[in-house]
C-alpha cells in the first residue's frame, strides 16, 4: 500500500538504537545496524533518515544536520528541535533542496502541518490555538471527573505510562510550548521564536477551580495559542477556561486538537491521538511517503528567506477576561477591599460567587472580570494577594472567549 | 503570499460565466472573458482550469475531460461530476500525468481530501464518516433547538438563502452521497460506486423524534458513512442517532465534519465549514497552490490502475442499534403484539419508553432493539406497520455505535 502510494518503493536498509538487544518484536535481518547513528549519515544509500531520538541539542541534532548537509531528507517527531533551531534548519534543508518533515512533531497523528502548510495555504490565519499534550489534557479531563487533585492523578497517570517519570516537560507546558512555537510559524509566516513564548503548566490548577469553572459554563484545558496581536503576535501557553459550548472543550482525555481560523475558510478543528506509538508511526510513514512521491513544501509554508522576523508581544498586552479566585476569611470588607483594587486597576468585575457563609473561617470567593489586559490583572493580583484576610495565594485562571 | 507558498506567480489568463454584466466586486481588467467557457480549455496559455460549474454533466463535465486532453490541470468543486465519472476522470488525469484538484469537492473548507489522501496515506482505514451537508445539518440543528417541524424550518432556511429553491438535492441526501462516494474511494482503494450508495435523507425526521432522541442521550444527524463489511464496503447516507459523548454529535449548525478512523493513527475528527464561497475558495486556491509547487498525489491515493473494483454491499447487511417510534392506540395487547413480531425475527429489544397513558387514544411508543441486521429490522417494520393499533407509518432511525 506505501509503495503505491508513493509511487515507489520504500525500502528500510539501516536502522540504528541504543540496544540492539531489546525485543521490538520485529525481524531486522537484511538491515544493517548501525550502534552509531550519525553513521547513518554517511551511508551514500540512504535517501530519507527518520530521526525519532528527541532532544533539542546532542545526537538529534547531529544527525539531522549531518543528513541535511549530505542531502538526505529528514523527517522528524522532534518537537523540541525544531522549536530551537528550525528557522536554521529550513535554511538548510531550502537551501540544499532537501526535505524536511516533521508531521509527527506536533499533533502526532492529526496531520495539521499539513493541513495547516498546504491546505489552508491560502488564508491568512488570524489564530491558531490547541490542546498540545496529551499527558495534560488526561489529567486535567481525570481531575475533573473525579474531583481528585493534581498529585494524586498525576502519580497514578505515571503508573499507568500516561505520564514520565520526570513529568516536568508536559505538566509545565514545555512540551505544549515547543508545538506551539511550531504552528504560529506556519500560521504567521514568521521565524520560528520559542525563547519569548510565554509558558504556565497545569500545576497550580486545582480540582476546586475545576468544580468552580464547571459550574460558570467553562471548561479548563491547557491551551497554546498563538494569535496575530497589532504588529506582532501572542504566542502563550497556560490553563485557560473555555466556553462548554465551544467544540474544543469537548476534547478530553490524550486528544489532542488544533483549532485554526482563516480569513477565507472560516474556524476549523482537528481532533486526534497526539501521542503514542501508533499515531507518530502514521506521520512519519506520511512524510516519507511525501518524500517518494516528490511532494515538497517549504518548512514552514513561506519559503524560509520570506519568514518575517519573529516579534512575540509579550502576555501583558493580552487582553480579555479572567477567573479569580481567592481563600479568605469570611469577615465584613473583604470584598469591599478586592473590588476597590480592581476599580483603581480599571478592572471592571462581571460576576462574583460566594458559596456559603462561615463567619471568621476561610471560604472562597470567585470572581469574574470583563476584558481587561494582563498587566492590569497582575498588578490588581499582588495588591489582592498582599491583603490580611487573603490566605492563600490567589488563584487566576484566563477565560478565553473563541 | 499565494505566489511566495507555491514558489511561483500564479495569474488569472481568463474567465468565463453565464452572465458577463453581472457585478462580482471584481475588476476583470487584463482578464480576457469568454462567453463559451470550453474556449478557455483550448487556450495554449493555460496551466491550469477552475471549474466551478457543476453538474455531472454537461458543460462541466465536457471541460473538464478536454481540458485533461490538452494536459491542462483541472481544479473542481464538483461533487457530482467525481461521484459520477471519478474513476474515468482519474484515468485520464494520471494518464496524461495532469493534476485534477477537487479539495472544494469535499467539505468546503476543511482540508480533508488532502488529508486523507496524504497526511493519512500510511493507514489502512476502516471507516469514515461524516456531517456532509451543511444544510441538512442546519435544519435539524434548528429543529432540535427550536422544537419546530421539517417544513417550517426549511421554509424559513429557504427564506435565508441556507437552502435551495428545490432542496432536493440536500435535504434527499444525493449532495451528501456525492462526497461520500469520494472518500470511500479514497479511504478503502476502491472506484468510485455512487450508484449502489444507500440513501436517505432528513424529510421523515420529525420534532418528536429529536426530542426522544435527545432524552435517549441521542442527536440525530445525517450521516455519510463508509466502512469495510467483509470483502465489501458498506456506502450510505441516513439519519442516524449519535452519543452526546461522541464528537461528531456536537457538530451543529451549517458546519461539516469528517471522521476517519485508520489502523496506525486511530480516530480522527475534522471540522470546518462545509460551503460558501470564502470555504471554496479556499480549497481551490489550496489545489492551485499544489499544482504550482508541483505537488500531485494519485486522484484517489491509490493510482488508479490499482483501484479495486467497487464492492459496495446491500444495506441488508447492515449491524447495529435501531430506534424505532410508533404511533399506537393506548389499548391493551399492542406491545405483545409488537414484541411478539420482533421475537419472530430474531431482532431483540432493549428499551420501551411509554410517555402517559391515554386509553383509547393515539400515543407514541419508542423501542431501542438491540444489535441486529437491516434485514430483520426491515421485515420487522413491515409487519409491526400492518398491524391493525398501529396508525401510522412506523419511524425508525439506525443508532451508531461509534
Amino acid at each position: 500500500m506505501i509503495a503505491s502510494r508513493a509511487g515507489r518503493a520504500i525500502d528500510v536498509v539501516a536502522v540504528s538504537a541504543r540496544d540492539r538487544g531489546r525485543d521490538r518484536g520485529l525481524d531486522l535481518t537484511g538491515i544493517d545496524w548501525h550502534d552509531d547513528a550519525m553513521e547513518i549519515a554517511g551511508r551514500d544509500d540512504v535517501d530519507v533518515v527518520a530521526e525519532l531520538i528527541g532532544g533539542s541539542e546532542g545526537i538529534a541534532k547531529n544527525l539531522v544536520e549531518t543528513a541535511l548537509s549530505a542531502k538526505i531528507g529528514v523527517v522528524t517527531a522532534n518537537k523540541a528541535l525544531l522549536a530551537h533551531h528550525g528557522t536554521a534548519l529550513a535554511r538548510m534543508a531550502e537551501g540544499g533542496g532537501v526535505a524536511l518533515g516533521y508531521e509527527a512533531a506536533v499533533a502526532g497523528g492529526i496531520p495539521i502541518i499539513k493541513s495547516m502548510r498546504e491546505g489552508l495555504a491560502g488564508n491568512n490565519v488570524s489564530r491558531v490555538y490547541g490542546i498540545l499534550n496529551g499527558t495534560c489534557n488526561y489529567i486535567l479531563t481525570t481531575m475533573r471527573e473525579t474531583g481528585r487533585s493534581f498529585d494524586d492523578v498525576l502519580s497514578e497517570a505515571q503508573e499507568l505510562g500516561y505520564a514520565e517519570a520526570d513529568p516536568s516537560f508536559d505538566v509545565d507546558g514545555v512540551d505544549a510550548a515547543h508545538k506551539l512555537a511550531i504552528l504560529a510559524a506556519i500560521a504567521f509566516g514568521r521565524e520560528v521564536d520559542f525563547d519569548n513564548l510565554h509558558i504556565e503548566g497545569i500545576r497550580h490548577v486545582t480540582a476546586l477551580d475545576i468544580a468552580f469553572s464547571e459550574e460558570l459554563g467553562f471548561r479548563i484545558k491547557l491551551l497554546g495559542i498563538a494569535e496575530q496581536a497589532g504588529e506582532g503576535v501572542h504566542q502563550r501557553i497556560h490553563p485557560a477556561m473555555v466556553s462548554l459550548s465551544v467544540p474544543i472543550s469537548q476534547v478530553e482525555g490524550v486528544f489532542n486538537a488544533v483549532a485554526a481560523e482563516g480569513d477565507s475558510v472560516g474556524n476549523t478543528l482537528s481532533v486526534g491521538r497526539g501521542a503514542g506509538a501508533g499515531p507518530t508511526a502514521s506521520a512519519v510513514i506520511a512524510d516519507i511517503i511525501d518524500i517518494g512521491a516528490g511532494r515538497t513544501a517549504p518548512v514552514f509554508a513561506t519559503p524560509v528567506g520570506d519568514l518575517k522576523p519573529a516579534r512575540t508581544e509579550s502576555i501583558s498586552s493580552r487582553a480579555g477576561r479572567y477567573y479569580l479566585r481567592l481563600m479568605v476569611i469570611d469577615k465584613p470588607g473583604v470584598l469591599a477591599g478586592v473590588t476597590k483594587i480592581f476599580s483603581e486597576e480599571s478592572v471592571s468585575v462581571e460576576a462574583i460567587l460566594q458559596r456559603g457563609r462561615d463567619p471568621g473561617e476561610v471560604v472562597p470567593v470567585v470572581l469574574v472580570t470583563h476584558d481587561t489586559d494582563d498587566a492590569a490583572m497582575q498588578r490588581s493580583l499582588k495588591r489582592i494577594g498582599a491583603m490580611e484576610q487573603v490566605v492563600e495565594e490567589p488563584r487566576m485562571i484566563r477565560i478565553e472567549d473563541f
